[in-house]
């Protein structure tokens, strides 16, 4: 119990600016989609507040903590209304937009695993089930905008890596909170590590095998 | 304590029309989007129940109201699937369903941001966040019906308000809530201004504004 | 209670077998899907463990057992995964993918409906949203797993019978526990017969009414 406390105050405050960042960059992402769409100032707060809130509030309700966190401490939708209002004056030209979209979901994406699966491990989660909260809460926010804005989820056909990473993250935290190393500093490690993973997997082009066709019976 | 039991008896007989009036309205919303993609009868079903019941059932999962009240009263399905029988044997030719399924929807949209705010007041939840509770509420079951049916989804693109009148209907009932005016009458003046702003918003083809192109460089 | 603790001990057996059989089953259908779909090996897990976690999992957050059972027993997850890696390894060519995809949903749809509602009933639903609650849990996966691989979901528009299927099995069987008849032989005849109906439905092309089109006014 007492062990769970010092834990708590220890990466409370880290989590606190991580989860804000999260927010921030989840919010820019979901801004950006609703650019490319062509969306307009509501459809644009809507997908930035969906895709920032959404993993955490899956993650919440999943462990059972209601209300989730982002109808109790406002800041959260207030960081991402901000990420809204940010992108609908000073975007880039509708052409180049995926690449920030790219690179502020996979901050997001390594932000939110290690916050996740802290999140989790503290509400007396198992280190697995901790660790797969992490991906949900990585992954959920994305999933929402994609679904809501009629694209196919990253997670499942971008190609190149992307719930990898925060599997990667996620286990890596998770160990880290089961041995007892979890620290600003090796949290912070994990998801960078899953944040560059994903940014060169995207540079790299690297996938996941597809399965193999059966080529002599499935010739188009 | 006291005077929240008194705000409940109330708000209580007037809630428990408005929900069924707002139930009926957004079953009858979904039934008529079912036909205008001709599904079937149960698909008429299901998307009215879904509609009818989306927004409320996570309104209560996130309030930590469980089992959800759609699931504990069985008048509220009941109602939807009234509805759906409805529009099943008594529905315009699909090309004329656009306009009644805009007007079920608004009405839906303008009950339901009243009771969802209500409902979450009622159950300790700050001013902000019953007003946000009350847009979650009217457009969630929106959402459910959208993306089920493989439209986009109102809230983010259908050009004219949608998210703002909720949102506008919600914060006024939540600020008479929060200053202890809240009655039958100021709270059905609240949600009948959102139907009527949606409507207008409909017909004179008010929008919100969309980011502004950057036309020199995304020219095409 | 105590009645309870025997109604229990004597399907939970029944039931765990039942839940793994109706995983692995749910979670080749979502294997499948995304193998037609051309997604990778990562977007094949994700899907098959959606699939196949999803209905309980919206069962679960509904009744308020958080956390829901599939983030306590790491079986079902890795029942589901499993799923994944043979069809990963092991599928029919992409063109014949079709047949056991359905075979593999009405397997999974015709357990999930007996043992989502019996799972209701002991958490002290009332006998209707038991059956509710079965329906949910044998549809929920699908929906989730359509919604994601941007397939319109088969509970609003297969054709044949999908939802009539999942209610037939989860009325009798909320029927049989409310009257005391619930039995492995009893619970597993009302799956059995979902199924059944479903396969025969798609065999022999049965499907539910669709809304009388308004011939002289919709002609196209």
């Amino acid at each position: 119990m007492s062990d769970l406390v010092v834990l708590g105050s220890a990466v409370d405050a880290a989590q606190r600016v991580g989860n804000t960042l999260g927010v921030f960059a989840f919010g820019v992402s979901g801004a950006l989609l609703a650019v490319r769409k062509r969306f307009d100032v509501v459809g644009i707060a809507v997908l930035a507040v969906a895709t920032a809130t959404g993993g955490g509030i899956i993650r919440d309700l999943i462990i059972g903590e209601t209300p989730p966190t982002a109808f109790v401490n406002p800041m959260l939708a207030g960081v991402a209304l901000l990420s809204a209002v940010v992108i609908f004056f000073w975007h880039p030209p509708r052409k180049l937009v995926r690449t920030p979209l790219l690179v502020a979901d996979a901050i997001g994406l390594g932000i939110f695993c290690v916050t996740g699966t802290v999140t989790a491990f503290q509400h007396d989660m198992s280190t697995w089930a901790s660790a797969a909260l992490g991906v949900v809460t990585a992954v959920g926010g994305g999933i929402i905008r994609d679904v809501l804005a009629g694209v196919t989820p990253s997670v499942l056909s971008d190609g190149e890596l992307y719930a990898v990473p925060a599997l990667l993250g996620s286990a890596v935290t998770a160990a880290l909170l089961h041995y007892g190393w979890y620290t600003y500093w090796t949290g912070g490690l994990a998801g960078a590590g899953a944040v560059a993973l994903r940014l060169v997997a995207l540079w790299r082009h690297w996938h996941a095998p597809v399965a193999r066709p059966h080529r002599r019976r499935d010739a188009v």
